[in-house]
């Protein structure tokens, strides 16, 4: 990371001993030294607009565009535009988890040979991100934020999941990875931040009528913002 | 290596404890197992018409043209198409010595930022042999072999190395890396693998003669062949 100019480091319940083994790494203490900690995926990305899951496999992923580096970077290096973007890896031994991976937007593969698909973790960090700094395109700063952040994506995602249990709509489709359907599911919107606040209110108010249908608009309870 | 489909790996004087573990590594096993060791570089590279070595120094080599590795990257994809080229990595370390790097034709550098230029050697390698094979611009196999190899080479070097000290060449310019500097005079020029025996056998007579002024032409001394 800290060779091709990276410097925001962010590792999800990392094994404890290992991680403050690595701080004495060369030439990347300062990086190391300013390493966040956090106990979930969504807190980690939670100021990111994309968020790109890297994976060895190509066609598993059912659920999720999966694109070679080459292309992918160059989506990232657009959006790296406008706003934050997170690149997601996974465990050495176990790669993401499809929760993990309910999170992204969309995925990205190293092109690897088939004998051979599975990379070691630092080797597959350092070309995935040679790959965004080659020729030098990566843009110096954003220019405009226009795209909600993982955070308020997130807080999205729980009312409207509470708004699918409050209906019924669950009861319907009974499936044990809702959670992670329902975060695919926003994800796959590109909810621009200006509408954020607007579909989180959306969502209360309904999760608020279904919880109290007899009821009229209750003050204490915050309504929609003004579409 | 074996994620980027390159299988011939070649060690000169490997660390034999960590070389022997190094064995066991998951996914590049077959590789390692048919990795050959040498004893110097000049027998490494010997059947190579092309050396590249690699360097995280910008400025300091005055010796060889540094290229970036994109750019570095293109000419060594259009030399694949006519024979092998040795991708040269030195002890992560100390890096390439000066005599490793009078091996080379030039050298090629990562784009890493100032702040941190010296990368981990697996990173490196994984780096560089990406690049080569993103958007499959590998060729899948050489159609002919134009340019003569290391081997050769290094035969002429050593016998106009010979010519230089006989004619006393060399007594008029006294250098340590002497050796160097003609390995690098000749890797300069491309020579071609139909010259190569002549080139030889020229360097040879004139140390011949050099050491017999007196004599005529001695029948049992090869001489060099027509031009």
């Amino acid at each position: 990371m800290s060779n091709f100019g990276f410097h925001s480091l962010r590792a999800v319940h990392p094994y404890e001993a290992a991680f403050r083994e690595a701080r004495s790494a060369v030439g990347g203490s300062a990086l190391l030294a300013s390493a966040e900690e956090h106990s979930d995926v969504a807190s980690a990305i939670a100021d990111a607009t994309l968020v790109v899951g890297t994976t060895a496999v190509r066609h598993r992923h059912l659920h999720h565009t999966v694109r070679r580096l080459e292309e992918g970077a160059q989506l990232i290096l657009r959006r790296l535009h406008t706003g934050r973007v997170a690149l997601l890896f996974g465990s050495e031994k176990f790669g993401l988890s499809n929760d993990d991976l309910s999170h992204c937007h969309w995925l990205m593969r190293i092109p690897t040979e088939e004998e051979n698909i599975s990379m070691n973790l630092g080797q597959a960090v350092a070309v995935c991100l040679y790959e965004l700094i080659r020729e030098n395109k990566i843009p110096t700063a954003p220019e405009k934020t226009s795209l909600a952040a993982g955070a308020e994506i997130e807080r999205i995602t729980e009312m409207l999941a509470e708004a699918l249990r409050e209906s019924g709509f669950l009861d319907r489709r009974r499936v044990a990875d809702a959670d992670q359907r329902v975060r695919r599911l926003v994800r796959r919107l590109h909810l621009p931040r200006q509408d954020a606040v607007m579909w989180l209110g959306i969502f209360r108010q309904i999760v608020w009528k279904l919880r109290h249908p007899q009821d009229r608009q209750n003050s204490s309870e915050p309504g929609p913002g003004s579409l």
